[in-house]
């Protein structure tokens, strides 16, 4: 089957031509000069649109569970809505339940997202539980497939490993040229805070905000970098939301050290001030980072342009407003970590493209040229050349849309950016040389998504 | 015309794939999974070996003159020997004379290089005198394609230009959207140190490098940054050698500041020592900044890796030791400044590849694909993609050789790498779309380069 | 003759104690317990108030010749001014003129001073002329006690010095043990902007600021900086005003390099909106480096906490608002440079202490023991110990006044800090332990002031 | 009873100045010039000599409890060894026992100590057990003159506290102002890599400085800063051994941030060689932070001159070799840390005088007066002054000496400077007017020394 996208100007993360593709099957088989060829069994116009690789999300969290329930979005729900909004991969997160092991979870979470997705996925493993068993199992994973490995400096009694834990692991983590990827808040300090303000009655979302200062972010980040320094380990510090941590990580990254990091659109987008709207509204915003003061996002989109934040990832990990924000009506900690958007990520830096903040080039790059770079996928990902995977998304840059619960694909009951305008939107989507989203709709299946095994990172020296 | 480069990888600044390539004419008319096409005129068998976007010298010095003599390389010999060692285009410097005009000057460089070229080629423009006329002139030059102008902290009463000149020009290039490029030691006070060391009879060639310490290239580098900040204007640092001037970039860079830098391989394999070799020996090493202690070697291997190096360019101004370096036998301040090495640049830095400096993507998007970004001549150059320019090494990256004065192809009679072991070489290089070297030797021909009008910047947010 | 100054809280940079000071001729004899003492010729009862040493404004500019005038305090009015303020020992600034010689400039300048002073002066030398005589002459002017030496980084064709120059004159502080005081703003490019003012029809005073931007004075300082690292010689930047300079002598200091700095209290107290003060007003204000916007005054404050900055002087330069700065009533580049401070200095840091941005320790050690130790006159002069001159303030805590062209003792028609209200005043004055200032007015002389030769700075290492 | 000390240069943080001092009973009854006073009903004369202030050691560790022994020292012997070097006084620690209060904490330590110390003496508390009994505690603890709170971000299961507990004792402290004190090690990833270290056999002491990197004293330091800054807390790390670490602490004292620093003669003079002796020598280098580097020493010195290093304390905490050290000799992890030093601090920072080190005034001021005024005793002690305790050390700095185990005071059977040759030494020491050192030997005693209830730190701001 060859399927040829013609007219269009093909956008890479080093800049743009106008040329052709054929794709054959399920790879790219010619990326030509425009009308180099013509024969084909399918012919999609890009007239006037960008092609670009399609996006690759390296944050989600889809049917995670999490304080007795689980977030909103299904392998299937989600990873369809990930394609309307044009990501066509995604590296969702296997969550090790302390005294499980990692062999284990993996296995579980194959089985839930196993004939499912819309789109390819891969994994990182959470690791929980830091044990010789756990860490000799890490080789497993990365044979497997699963290259990278997620720690939480914050959480205690749930996902939270000491620094010790974390030690040992990055220890491995460089044995193996695996990558440590961080949620790097200071919990300890941070549960004493929220303890604190529930003692003093100040229980609305807002104090979700307010007990996560941003220096405790810039705590932690500068720690976990130490530690990676100490042990020669990798690091890739996820959601990043804090001008203290970007200059940590930036520090780092002059000294040349293997650290890297990702901020996601709700960072440079929305604030604190949304997290203290009136009533509960603010609870639709609760998600750990926290929302930052305005300030930071004008340090967050500088460093997208200077390549101290590599990726843009969502971090996506809904739970609707009714029944399930709501279990957090009267105590802010109770309230489930995480927010909706998976579906906009490419669209919202798009605007960032609109807005002069970044190129179109590092737009691709951040969205979706480095993360597979990143996370051992790439070229089979992130790249529309021959041999790639032919994850394509033709995009027309000049289309307005306005976000909202009431058009968007993802299993939540609300929007976290209900009302934004955007200029641009998604025209059609091809996984592995399948048109899933076209101007008629969606047109994939659960089970379409493949699962990835990844190298290693290819960025490290 | 077609001809197909076949079996090979293909490389891009993100990363590599085994594809072939159709060249049609001058330009690339397609890039295909092997094996996808097979009609062609003409087949090149790159089984084995890189296909590289050519490599692109954004700094050379091509019959520039001199204290009454001119470097020893013609734009004739220079291209051809180019072409040998992989680079496909040149941007060389038109310098302007006190009191004549830019126009005037561009017009007589458009005179010497034109017909004698064996590749592409651009032109810098150095402004030496700046007053109403030339500032206004700059407008001309960047809409004749000259978008860049180079200006001297060193050097007075040759090229120097004061605080307040540099101002005046940077004002036009904000204003212009060009770029200014810096020539940044304290060459007020290194004239000074070098007075001083003449006093005191200290005339042998190490003292070029005892008199321009590191710290005086740091602080002008600090200074333009500064003039740059107040302006608004991008700056380019040109043969950056000093950790100090490293850090100063590094941190402007930091910050989210239009400041660009870029190294030369003579500071990151040789050193002072060289310039301190016995008798005159260390004239072949004088060129300004100097050679600098050993130290700084692993500063700048992480600055490539780090981007805070964006490109790799040459500073190639070759003059032969008899007769020219000699007019410094007895006064090192008589010596005239420039070193050969259009023709290693690109085994050179692959030899870092060899070394594990940098990685395969970073070799071509340092020497290749960035200079194209930077100095506005990218998808045309810098990228093997449909449409571009058919500008493209196959390079063999097992193959051997050994530097030499007796086997390379500048015009000079002696190698500042003499001796030098490289793995990797170059095989085949196509200019346009034709073959203008292969392993039976030189095909090109003076006059086959054209010269590049380039756009703008293509970095600058 | 004894003096016994008892009931009194004695200061110094360390800290404050209850005791008793008996003065006997011109020296302290005996710091007690109080009331251990009760014999003495003269009794001043200090109950309920400060017992300090003399203040020292180690940068005055009395009678300075500036433009075609000259400033409007003699040595005469502003050393009784200075008294009035609880000043008593001031180092101004011999100003070597073009072509003349610095022997001759200090001759001139004793024969200035001599005979006019009411309390202790010693010079700094501004060398506007490096040349091989002028660095000779650096070492008598040393020997007779001027052992710092001024620089001018801006004013090009009147103070400037090339950084060749600097360089020199740096060599030969090195080698003397000599200080360098710079003026570190990069006048060069300064004057363009200014000239492109004037072009502009912009000519009201508050162009002053704007053409003199804090960038340019943080690069004027780092530059300064880094010249003095190369040679090696101690450096102290006069009149610090931007936070970007501040910056730049932190890390300096940092690494431990020899660099002070000093600030003035209309950087801490006005800002540029006074020099944007409707009508010509502003001219009152124009003084270089210029007002700052008023974010860098806590900055400067921070800097006084941190010892980043040392000392506060007055750079105390008046000139009369009718006839002097109207000169550039028309031109805001032909208002004369400076303000009238030299009173105020004490008070105005005194006021810093009330409103708790420096403790008392440090307002003594800012205002009076450091200079003494930066300029080689302690003991002699910034502390209360046997056998240093009695140079003495009582000082009332408590007290209130408020500022006043009508009221000041200065030598000028106007006042920079009229109506600004203080908690503290001088009460009584004793140089040399003559009382000069009481409750009941000025009784010193001019003339009882002698000539202080200096020794070394004492913070060397 | 008076006492004058006739003929010697007395000294202060700020210099030095020919003057006599009177002694009335237990205080400083008049400085006065040379010869001023006579009568006196003993004389002691210095001519030749330095008459300082006490030495002040804030951090020692009288009969400590640790891991089933205790150091060596007594308050009775380890006083008297004290005086010996001319210190006059020490701050020691009370140390909580987990589940004990800090008030039967402060008993027991007033019982160890009372009616044994030949010098006065104060007390930190040593906070092991945060929670809410505690943290009021420590309001009773600073009305009770206890105004400083040690936590040890090491020792987990001992000493070792929580972030979030830490968090919480700034909070009572910021309330309070008092200071919190610091051990600033990573204990967490500390702990493992000495557990990987014994399971890989690795016993020896050098073992001790491999498993304690200096990064993770820099990470550690940052992150105390961090949460002071979070909680508006005075900070004063204390034993600082790491360029890392005093990187942290310049950069937050740049910013204006409460934070101090110490730095012990053991870490400037003695390196990780000594801990890699052969044969189990290096067991009397064990303390903890470890001996580092030699690269180390020279920053620590620059930090000393710069401020940012402030007091110079001994962290005396003796064990013998013999039955003590041993007990570590198949397991460095079992030898107790601490090293003896609290009799020679005084001589080996006057060697860095003579070394051109620091200046005399900084000797002074690092080692008396600063510690004074850091924790609430000044003017009291730390200047000689009228009214302050008449502390006062004769000191010789010409004599010669050679430090060993075979001649020093202190209860322990080694000197960790064994050999060192010292220019200078103490001649004459008064304990509030008392002589207690002179050259016929030691006179005073046990009981002697008295309690001293301290105030706040005179820094803050």
């Amino acid at each position: 089957m060859r399927t040829l996208i013609k007219g269009g100007t093909v956008l890479s993360a080093t800049g743009a031509s106008p040329a052709d593709v054929l794709v054959e099957d399920e790879t790219v088989a010619a990326v030509t000069a425009p009308g180099f060829l013509t024969d084909a069994d399918h012919i999609l116009d890009a007239t006037g649109k960008y092609v670009l690789p399609g996006g690759i999300d390296a944050h989600t969290h889809m049917e995670m569970p999490f304080g007795g329930t689980q977030s909103a979005d299904t392998f299937a729900t989600g990873t369809e809505a990930a394609a309307w909004g044009g990501t066509t991969t995604i590296i969702d997160f296997a969550v090790q339940a302390k005294g499980s092991t990692l062999t284990a979870t993996l296995d579980r979470w194959h089985h839930k997202a196993g004939g499912e997705c819309a789109i390819d996925y891969g994994f990182h493993m959470i690791v929980s539980d830091v044990n010789d068993t756990t860490l000799k199992e890490m080789e497993t994973c990365a044979e497997a497939g699963v290259t990278s490995f997620k720690m939480f400096m914050a959480y205690p009694g749930v996902f939270y490993s000491t620094d010790g834990e974390i030690l040992r692991a990055m220890q491995k983590a460089r044995e193996t040229g695996s990558m440590i990827m961080m949620h790097a808040e200071n919990g300890i300090a941070i549960d004493e805070l929220v303890a604190q303000a529930l003692a003093a009655g100040r229980s609305e979302p807002v104090n979700h905000g307010l007990t996560r200062p941003s220096s405790l972010e810039g705590e932690a980040t500068a720690r976990a970098i130490r530690l990676a320094q100490v042990t020669g380990a990798p690091l890739y510090i996820v959601h990043l939301s804090a001008a203290e941590a970007l200059s940590a990580v930036a520090e780092a990254r002059d000294g040349g050290q293997n650290v890297f990091a990702e901020t996601c659109p709700q960072y440079l987008y929305l604030s604190i001030e949304d997290l203290a709207r009136p009533g509960f509204e603010g609870a639709k915003y609760v998600a750990s980072p926290p929302l930052r003061e305005k300030r930071h996002q004008a340090d967050l989109w500088r460093g997208l342009r200077t390549n101290d934040l590599s990726v843009v990832s969502t971090d996506h990990c809904p739970f609707c407003f009714k029944e399930q924000k709501e279990l957090g009506r009267d105590d802010f900690s109770k309230i489930p970590n995480g927010m909706p958007g998976v579906e906009h990520r490419m669209d919202l830096l798009h605007q960032g493209v609109v807005a002069g903040e970044i190129s179109l080039a590092r737009w691709v790059e951040t969205c979706s040229t480095t993360p597979a770079r990143m996370f051992g996928l790439y070229p089979r990902k992130g790249v529309i050349a021959p041999g790639s995977d032919a994850d394509i998304v033709i995009y027309d840059p000049n289309a307005k849309q306005v976000l909202s619960a009431e058009t968007h694909h993802m299993n939540v009951d609300y929007s976290a950016y209900e009302g934004f305008e955007i200029t641009g939107k998604v025209d059609t989507v091809l996984s592995r040389g399948t048109v899933i989203v076209s101007p008629s709709g969606f047109s994939g299946r659960g089970g379409h998504g493949k699962f990835l095994p990844r190298e290693h990172c290819q960025y490290l020296t």
